[in-house]
């Protein structure tokens, strides 16, 4: 119980019912999710390249020709690449970085997944970062890291995804923050 | 009840819990609810300028001399311009539309308080509009239309409020529409 109740969104109640159900109520899946577990991890692991869940050394969007390779876009973790590619709005590669700076946290560039960043855009291929951080202080602290000392001097189109209002969303239920980066996110037509 | 019902928000239950609350429980209650409700209509009514609620001829925005009347914000309804107010962001002046184009519910450019928007505009006092409508398929039929049709032909700078990712929101729980307009909308560092 004490490592269920490590895994993220479980607290001490829920992981006393998954324990319970597992050792108790249905220890058939108990098998089946040791025999799942044993095989998904001997199957998938960090992408080598981007630190996309991969089944091999390399992710399928690392090892597909089909995508822009001059494009980057950085991301906190493997669930926001997943949202990007469902929203299948882009076309170039991910850079993972597994976190966001969080001194308060304990967090410091050398948790963050830069060494291997650092080598991809040396390369020469990368011409454009997209930073896709959200928008709190965390991502506006690893921006900024980032544009500061790690693109800094490289010949790199950095640009930082638009803040604003969401879609659907009008201004009644807006946040005043949320409402201030529309305002000054602002496009002339 | 009936009455009760249409208000919005109010359902069929809400409506009948409200109306026994006046009528049976706290009878009390029902002289002073139609006691401010009949002070509130005579002392307040729209802005005869932006459509604000005012307590005068004017709104306290409209007729103050710390705004700056060459900015026009037009929103859709009180409660936007409630929200801006909130956030502290803008010192100009609003134009409240309310309402949006929305062809399939019969609402037309006809209902939309446009006709003192000409009026205004036309003094040269504007320079600058800010289109701060949602992020919406009627928001962005409302915005062509003014462009097109309003101020077409006019020597006014005329933005719309940007779109993205909210406050605090990560990219994981964005939906689609949103990350493209965050991608759209990206800001060179």
């Amino acid at each position: 119980m004490q490592t269920l109740k490590r895994l993220p969104g479980l607290g001490y109640r829920s992981a006393e019912k998954v324990a319970l159900y597992l050792l108790v109520e249905n220890t058939k899946s108990t098998i089946e999710l040791v025999d799942s577990l044993n095989q998904a991890k001997s199957v998938l692991g960090p992408c080598q390249n981007c630190g996309n869940l991969a089944e091999d050394e390399l992710c399928s969007l690392c090892s597909s020709e089909e995508r822009d390779a001059s494009q980057l876009c950085i991301v906190e973790g493997v669930t926001d690449l997943f949202a990007m590619e469902r929203a299948g709005i882009f076309k170039g590669l991910y850079h993972v970085l597994h976190g966001k700076l969080a001194p308060i946290r304990g967090i410091g560039p050398e948790h963050l997944n830069l060494n291997r960043l650092r080598d991809r855009i040396q390369t020469g291929i990368v011409s454009e970062i997209i930073l896709a951080l959200g928008n709190d202080m965390e991502g506006e602290a690893t921006c900024h890291y980032l544009n500061q000392e790690v693109f800094n001097g490289l010949e790199l189109k950095v640009s930082r995804i638009g803040f604003g209002l969401p879609s659907g969303g009008g201004l009644t239920y807006a946040d005043e923050i949320t409402l201030k980066s529309a305002l000054e996110g602002r496009k002339q037509l």
